[in-house]
């Protein structure tokens, strides 16, 4: 399975995408920060993400697109902007009949390190560690896209393991989906 | 100057062309609503919207897009989706080469009625009376889609007006817009 991760974001928008053998195993297709002109009015600087989306689903063909599920937080015009690039990700892959999967920062971190509230260090060394790649390369937006990639593809085989089969980074993060849902959290309140 | 206005929503989103002759004289073309089921996914709500949000471009021709400035609001859910559902109708708009303006609420009502602080019902009546029908048709939702239509419409002519020939309602407007760009207006903080 093939899962594109995309990191939401106007100024700067990360691409992830990974691929899964049986079982856990995941290797790096490709990663990568897509940029737009700050300079440029709102419309043109989404256009251009979402050409940006486009390439990238044209490119690797995932059979899934995993985006993280945007909150607002304290900065409300970075929330809106995020919310609006999280949203073009969602239709294009839908309107390609790609399966969507939105996860939340907790559910990643979860997924990777087996603590959803591990901080970004932490979640680099591992996304390099799952890879097996001596760093990730480029930006720590691109490593949040390959985490969340690697969330969405772990999500089946966490979903169909029995309680007692599961990695306690399994059941952290299946905790964590289940309170998200529970609870949306909103950071920064 | 045929003005597409959309009132972003996922649940039920507005749309309303009107069309500009000489001067203030505006008449209306279409409103209506448009909903996604909200038993389904978010990415097929999102689709069904961005569908019709293309169906409303490519049967109306407008020389413009007005869209609702969105903000955060104390509904955190709701404000993530109306943002997503903005960030498709400025893409589509903007893929198409055509002009994207953003209003705020307090713009929308100053334009129309002379305060920024008018009510729903206000709003609606004037829109009525702009546009010389007895009633707006349809859902309130409609009524903002056209009131957003009509200020964007107004934008040039209120710009290029002297201040000494400016109506109370161009001069409110201007003062809410310039307001509204110097301290973002957050609803509900």
């Amino acid at each position: 399975m093939r899962v594109l991760g995309v990191d939401p974001g106007l100024t700067r928008c990360g691409f992830g995408v990974v691929e899964t053998a049986r079982g856990r195993k995941v290797t790096l297709v490709a990663v990568g920060v897509e940029r737009s002109d700050a300079s440029q009015p709102l419309d043109q600087r989404l256009l251009a993400i979402d050409g940006a989306i486009s390439a990238w689903l044209d490119l690797h063909q995932p059979d899934a697109v995993a985006v993280e599920r945007v909150f607002a937080r304290r900065d409300l015009g970075t929330a809106t902007a995020t919310a609006q690039v999280a949203g073009l990700a969602i239709v294009q892959a839908a309107r390609r009949g790609i399966e969507v999967g939105l996860h939340t920062p907790t559910e990643i971190k979860a997924s990777v390190t087996g603590s959803g509230r591990a901080g970004k260090a932490q979640v680099e060394h591992m996304v390099a560690r799952l890879l097996g790649v001596e760093e990730v390369p480029g930006p720590p937006d691109a490593a949040d896209a390959l985490a969340l990639a690697i969330c969405h593809a772990w999500r089946p085989v966490a979903l169909s393991t029995t309680p007692d089969a599961q990695t306690s980074a399994q059941k952290a993060w299946i905790e964590a989906e289940r309170a998200a849902r529970r609870h949306p959290r909103v950071p920064g309140r």
